[in-house]
């Protein structure tokens, strides 16, 4: 279990130790030192046995950690075997391609319905789902288990949706557009997936570097 | 010009702050305080301050920031104007998705060909580019001025083709996958888009949330 006022900084480094984990394991290693782990992914040894201690430590003075024992720690941590029912909401490009493109199950989550407002789009199959009309999405969340919506949408569709999603109860989004739910209401959970913010980082990275540019 | 030393952090947070200034004035906001821009970004002023100080300031004491000129600003930080030269590899949903989400002439990048291995996609049309065989990478990049590839594939796709990027002279990514191309190259740029480290991220906040869950 987390000790309280763990940083939500070490909490988005956990995800990434648990990728390099399950690769180690898909590997075959049963056991990595903080040193070693710390080369793999490019940080410190000191930063791994803080971040670790930050959930009790895990690790055994002399031996390391066990790859396995460590990975599922820290997916126990996370939560990934909860299954969190959750809709996607827009089967366009962007929703198409999250569809397709994550293994939810292992995330912690079950993708259970997709909506569109799109007539050519509605009664298509996604994922082995029947993609339906955007104005169904209130009778099936009144009566289906679903905490959390994904939003593969403009702005300006979430921002005309939002309150019915709130409304009918759900408390926690991944959300792919600009629009600023947690300003709106401050009793849910977000994580935004600013794709044209990383893409500007890069812009500035790449022009800050010597030589970088052709 | 930044100062020296700007940290990574810093940043990451200037397209945020773009995004917000292009929005207050795209809504005729010609000025805004410190104060009021926190709000808005659920930031505080003392970090906003901060943060632009690192740039050599830009407001006016009593005044305020102008939208127009902060956003311009930082645009000129972030070198948007600069366009520098993409291709995209993987024309599948994910890389269609990308193809067709953004606009890249405003994020300071032009998407110039789209590359591609399965042969039912090849010739087909995509943000009014012909998606082109993957083994045309070489001689593309050779005959063209092509600085930054988005790589919209999975990690052994990517794995496989790396040495031919680098060897192209392709020095920067926008990389999907979970290659780890940093690791492989100390000379690269790579801006890492990780969707299921975020997706486990909202799982693990979701489970920390006392009742969020349904």
């Amino acid at each position: 279990m987390p000790k309280e006022g763990v940083s939500i900084q070490v909490i988005r480094r956990l995800p990434r130790y648990y990728r390099y984990l399950s690769e180690l394991e898909s590997k075959g290693v049963e056991k990595i030192s903080s040193t070693k782990l710390a080369v793999l992914m490019s940080s410190t040894a000191s930063q791994i046995r803080q971040d670790l201690n930050c959930f009790g430590g895990f690790g055994q003075q002399g031996y390391g950690y066990s790859v396995t024992g460590l990975r599922e720690e820290i997916g126990k941590i996370l939560g990934l075997s909860e299954t969190h029912h959750m809709i996607l909401i827009g089967a366009g490009n962007l929703g198409r391609a999250i569809a397709t493109h994550l293994n939810f199950e292992q995330l912690g989550f079950k993708l259970t319905a997709i909506f569109e407002k799109d007539e050519k789009l509605i009664g298509t199959m996604l994922r082995g789902i029947k993609v339906m009309r955007d104005e169904e999405i209130e009778n099936y969340v009144k009566d289906n288990d679903v905490s959390t919506a994904i939003l593969a949408m403009p702005k300006e569709a979430v921002e005309k949706l939002i309150d019915k999603l709130y409304g009918c109860g759900i408390r926690s989004y991944w959300n792919f557009s600009h629009f600023d739910i947690a300003k709106k209401y401050d009793d849910v959970i977000v994580e935004n997936v600013h794709l044209s913010d990383s893409l500007m980082t890069l812009c500035y990275r790449i022009n800050q570097a010597p030589g970088i540019d052709t």
